[in-house]
């Protein structure tokens, strides 16, 4: 088990080899129209197709595997907005490890079936009132569950960093363009990425409302913002992680922000064009890619994250952000 | 050029090598998720990441390059619900031909508007009040351009018998099953598995509301019905065709029916646990092997026909045929 103070390459193959036998090595997706769109060419990393939906499963896996007699013994517990709790829960399935999770009342239904489907147990708080280290921290005293965070944690973050690991063996990149919440899944690829290719530019996306690692890099040190309220429900964080963050300073060279709209133009995009459903979060930095924020490089990497989104919910979403009818 | 009268392998063949620089070789498909609903390994040859978005761009490209002289010089023009327009304007693109087509003003927003995309000029008619061959027959009079039949053609049914030809190259199956509207794609598809395969059993697949193939089978004869309203706009046809019948019959095992709820249930389902748009149409063949109706084989390869469907339609079929609770 890597240390709690460093994140290291070697955690990064380590977990690599660890998850191999639980998660899909996912492919990586081109598509002309959006490689004409973005006037470059456009590796789409598709953690969407992920076992559980997103990428989650990678750090979920490795981490339970760390932990696997101690946590079968005495149950896991995890809070997230969906899905990490949707890994986590997946992992635990296949592990054979009792989860119990704290979710958002207002989390993605898919994001509820999911986790309910994999056999978690499913608690419900209030996203604005409810303070999660606390219903954390009173579940483990209650229960003797050992918390699994969602991304500061060493083997959380080398789990996520599977996914550059993999992108940078599958494709030739010059650029790296992933999204940013807290920060595990940019920790682990930066660390991946940087070590595989040392010239490698590396990007991170925030929606504009959730623009808390855009701001801590200005100042130089980490900032909270108010809970933001975004379509990117799987970005909404309100501070970049304490063990992610000096990471992510030394390693990505920028955070870029994008809008709501053009987050959700990008999904209609990816659906349409590609017939690939990629959830907001997931089409996050792609959004950015295509704006034009993302550098002149000729070879773009993109971590599509994940596809938790049910039909209704997207296209509720379309309706409250519809396309401008030029690009139709 | 073959002929009227047959459809062979070597034109299969013939259509596979003229296409391979106009079309994808498309990938097939694996899900857990499926496999286990449907208690066998499932093969899904998808179709719906074809270029234009549907497998008629393989009919539609070998057509054109076989008549490409004239249909630069002539133009082409084209009836159809949505997908077969669609690919004959993608290829009319691709190759310089000028291209006229006839929609139903109830054709889904997104074939219009990728039709539109690809340049070419749409004429709209009333599904129900029109007929289609005096509309190409008075706009081959005025404009003296040449007729391109979605189905009831030799050149378009071996370039869609490719699909099956590819499929079987691709993965090893004892049962094919192939969604039916006109009998083209089915009848190259037929053709094709039956030359790589003697004992392979084939399946065709109708909505249950449109069942002028299954009801034709029964009697031995082309059996005409009422123009039927199905949320598989794409099989709405009222007979098989005249050229595709006789093939169908002599090749395809049975025929089997399965309900438009059977339908749009599919498509949630390749939405939410494969993240694949796939439209009603293209999922008619899978509702039919999760039903059961597609015998006891290990292997079955299915062909997943199409993607042209956006977000709102897709949420408004939803709506209007809400997944059983128990599923979710």
């Amino acid at each position: 088990m890597t240390t709690d103070s460093e994140l290291t390459i070697d955690a990064i193959e380590d977990a690599a080899q660890r998850i191999q036998p639980d998660v899909h090595r996912t492919g990586v997706l081109h598509s002309a129209a959006i490689d004409a769109l973005a006037g470059r060419r456009v590796h789409l990393k598709a953690e969407h197709l992920q076992r559980s939906g997103s990428f989650k499963a990678r750090g979920a896996h490795n981490k339970l595997r760390l932990i696997l007699d101690a946590a079968r013994r005495h149950g896991v517990v995890a809070v997230s907005s969906g899905n990490h709790a949707t890994a986590v829960a997946c992992a635990g399935q296949r592990l054979g490890i009792p989860v119990d999770v704290y979710m958002p009342r207002d989390a993605p239904a898919l994001k509820q079936r999911a986790t309910r489907g994999y056999g978690a147990r499913i608690h419900f708080f209030d996203r604005l009132l409810d303070d999660r280290a606390q219903l954390i921290d009173a579940h483990v005293e209650a229960h003797g569950s050992i918390a699994v965070e969602p991304f500061d944690d060493v083997d959380i973050m080398a789990g996520q960093g599977t996914v550059a690991y993999e992108l940078l063996t599958q494709s030739r990149v010059d650029t790296l363009v992933v999204p940013m919440s807290g920060g595990g899944l940019m920790a682990g690829c930066a660390v991946a990425a940087c070590a595989a290719q040392s010239d490698i530019t590396i990007i991170g996306v925030e929606p504009a409302v959730a623009d808390d690692t855009a701001r801590s890099f200005a100042k130089g040190d980490r900032v909270e913002i108010p809970q933001p309220i975004t379509v990117a429900d799987g970005l909404a964080v309100t501070a970049p992680g304490r063990l992610t963050f000096p990471i992510n300073q030394r390693l990505v060279d920028r955070v870029v922000t994008v809008s709501d709209q053009q987050i959700i133009d990008t999904c209609v995009l990816l659906f349409e064009r590609c017939k690939q459903v990629v959830e907001p979060s997931g089409a996050t930095a792609l959004a950015a890619v295509l704006a034009g924020l993302t550098g002149d490089a000729d070879d773009v990497g993109v971590v599509m994250s994940g596809g938790n989104i049910d039909v209704t919910e997207l296209a509720a979403l379309v309706a409250a952000h519809p396309p401008p009818s030029d690009r139709r």
